[in-house]
């Protein structure tokens, strides 16, 4: 990949007040990158408010369909599918780079679908839209991608617990009250899920499709499988909302098709860009939900043979899901378009 | 099973007072069995309290070695596997019949370890020590017998959702005391669990083992064996404590040994004891912890086929931990021994 040197980057970002249009402007400001310019781009019924960023007081500018005759080098998405759909060809044609956290255009032919720890390479051809994953996904891909590599997987099966905060600021409202209404003994109205999420788990996200799997179960499943490049890959997935505000946490059971040791297992992982080993039980270690939230990599633990099966592996995948399962994974998308260079950090949880 | 008649019937409860214990007397009181007397024991602690019961002031006995030279014909004991080792044989060598909510018994040769819908016929020989399994096995073996007596299951995977009273009441104030602190953001300290529970998911329940499987885990897949007199039969589970207060969820992935439709599957279920199905994606319907709470069935949604493997099916089960998984099963124990029937009423959740 070569990088853009030389020149004046100038950046829209579409979504600037969502829960992960906040994170984008958060890993934006401690990455440092080489970017001259920026431009927040919202909904009219948010146009006009002021947001601190970089130490500057940035206006929140109202999405039109003019908004791109203004020349941009990038567009981070974050406003919906439907937002997706209408705008990026718009940005795109007018030869702007969108790097879109939306659905929409994820399993699209010549859409690239990246992580950049797991597919760079397939940023090489793009027609200026990029995909940036489906949250569970991406922490899931980070971890499978190089025991993949190694080992080849022949099956994955997922069984998830989200957190809140990937339905957005109304999903996190609804846990939110209903903590209140508990503590207070007080009504309240749900915003966005179909059932309380307080004290509750809901093995349902997103809507049902016809195979009665969810549309985040097809997700888990065709995401992973366009972004290993895997397309007969054997996968089954079963995706739960848990009442936790932020960080997505996965059980994840997997056979490989070769011989393997734990420990070669855990030494892959521990070399494995954008992935933490954080795994001893003899100290009852292993991640958890409330200590990845604010931290951009994929922490995997319980690194345990299945007896199950021969070459059978369990695995425990925690991350937060707003950072590296769409913020952080956008702005390193970015990140590479404009250096080349991986994000690789390791921060350790404790 | 020869029901026991024109006999004056008396039984011991020890452990009175715990969230187990409170349940025995909850359950006794609903299911109005054939019972003349009752005696209630707990530690010294509670000695002296008074529970009301069948619209009767009970006092609480302390537990002593002598307790048990008093004639009892039943105990129902949920006290901890330290006063299962120690007190049920004394009761047992006195001809009072144990069934034991512990731990201690469970995986002993010539114990059984029984669920009345499942294997009752384990009840014809015991040596006065009857052991009820692990509150996350009783619920995923309901589901599991009935399936697995018909297409024959091949192999297991559990990933669980298990709620804080699974702990006992410290387990459920370690969410409770967490919560009110979110709220008025004060201080608490942890009275069960290593981490906080609330907002959180904790992938350990109970100690680790030398291979790096809970105790928790390792019950799943044992008592499970022995419940279906299946001692090959290949599982493998991941228990994650989530902050719900009751009833336990679990994902179950199964490969079955022949061919099935998912409607034959769905019919099984619905005529299996003690199993009530509740699936209906097209109007958002599966079982949620909120609505099996108080009740005394397994109830099974999501129901669908696994379509990466021959003969692969996804199941998410979900029962009240403290009543089916504890408190209920045993008194169904009891209530076969005493009268031959087994529970199988179908409380439809909505």
């Amino acid at each position: 990949m070569n990088k853009i040197i030389n020149k004046s980057i100038k950046i829209a970002i579409v979504g600037a007040t969502g829960l992960v249009g906040q994170s984008f402007l958060k890993v934006l400001e401690e990455f440092d990158l080489p970017i001259d310019e920026y431009k927040l781009f919202a909904s009219k019924k948010n146009a006009g408010k002021i947001i601190k960023f970089l130490n500057k007081d940035y206006q929140i500018n109202e999405l039109t369909e003019k908004s791109f005759d203004e020349k941009f080098d990038f567009a981070l998405f974050s406003a919906g599918s439907n937002i997706s759909e209408k705008f990026a060809p718009i940005a795109a044609s007018k030869n702007c780079i969108v790097i879109d956290n939306s659905s929409f255009w994820r399993m699209k032919k010549n859409i690239p679908l990246v992580i950049p720890q797991v597919n760079p390479q397939d940023l090489e051809n793009h027609s200026n839209i990029i995909s940036n994953p489906n949250c569970s996904t991406i922490q899931a891909a980070c971890v499978l991608h190089p025991i993949h590599q190694k080992y080849k997987i022949k099956r994955i099966i997922f069984s998830t617990y989200q957190a809140v905060s990937g339905a957005g600021k109304s999903g996190y409202n609804d846990l939110k009250n209903g903590i209140n209404s508990y503590v207070n003994n007080t009504e309240y109205k749900l915003e966005k899920f179909l059932y309380p999420i307080f004290n509750n788990c809901i093995p349902q996200i997103d809507d049902f499709l016809e195979n009665n799997y969810t549309k985040e179960e097809q997700k888990m499943i065709d995401e992973t499988k366009k972004i290993l490049h895997e397309p007969n890959l054997a996968i089954s997935a079963t995706t739960v909302r848990v009442p936790v505000f932020n960080s997505h946490s996965e059980s994840i059971n997997i056979e490989l098709s070769t011989e393997f040791k734990i420990n070669d297992i855990k030494s892959l992982l521990d070399i494995s860009p954008g992935v933490v080993v954080h795994d001893d039980p003899s100290k009852n270690k292993y991640p958890m939900a409330v200590d990845c939230s604010g931290k951009n990599e994929v922490f995997v633990g319980r690194i345990r043979r299945d007896f199950s099966i021969k070459n059978g592996l369990n695995l425990w995948v925690v991350s937060d899901n707003i950072r590296k399962g769409a913020a952080t994974n956008a702005v390193e998308i970015l990140a590479y378009l404009l250096t080349g260079n991986i994000y690789n950090k390791k921060t350790l949880l404790f």
